[in-house]
């Protein structure tokens, strides 16, 4: 079971506790009267969508032992127009960075990730379309 | 156009960046190698789904010229068993804190959030079934 609190400090911005025990500050835009002291809610989605497959891919290149030196993953989301607003579509670029890098590996870890491990993106495709691409740089 | 960027610090660390401008780390736990050192990806999503709803319904009961002291929700989530364990179930748990609370405005303000306006819950709901409840602790 997983847990969180999530705790009205002020105005609009709240602070969410995690069950393993970290805090996150949550704030709207000051459009809608907050004073943008931490990110929205729904970029919570895109970053946990980044977070959760970066960590099966950077595991699996490691077992798989690629020289790795940095991996980002550029995550872009889609809203629908009318309330209430659900991510329809999100686009995960991954860049790994390394020496020698295996086109090969990088390919079977994104598609490990997509396909079998990721539990965000799991749980984020019953709403939204998932698109992803890679990009090799080798130092 | 939502956007974040995620990148990976050591070990299993990472740091997602929001398109609004803020930075959280992400950990995972240390039987699979992380530090614990932030929240687990996956985690966000329940953070999120709090964050969202709580804004809504603290905009709607000042709207409503509800005394509203506190606003805590607890959100709970159980995972399927089998890879990818994506999230099947969410629990919302509104804790309404004030003076002469109307039943009615919170019950409102709850099913305006749910129903309509909360765009994480409306993401979430392709593959989580929601339920929610609340309380009302009148000082």
């Amino acid at each position: 079971m997983l847990k969180a609190k999530v705790t009205l400090v002020k105005e609009m911005q709240f602070v969410g506790d995690s069950g393993s025990g970290h805090a996150i500050v949550m704030d709207s835009d000051p459009s809608v009267g907050g004073k943008n002291t931490g990110p929205r809610p729904v970029e919570l989605l895109l970053i946990a969508s980044g977070g959760c497959t970066g960590m099966d891919v950077i595991s699996i290149l490691r077992k798989k032992k690629q020289d790795v030196t940095g991996l980002e993953i550029n995550v872009k989301g889609n809203k629908a127009e009318e309330f209430p607003k659900k991510l329809t579509e999100i686009t995960i670029e991954y860049i790994v960075k390394g020496r020698n890098i295996s086109e090969e590996a990088v390919k079977r870890a994104v598609e490990l990730s997509m396909n079998k491990y990721c539990s965000v993106k799991a749980t984020l495709e019953g709403s939204a379309k998932i698109h992803y691409s890679y990009k090799i740089i080798n130092e």
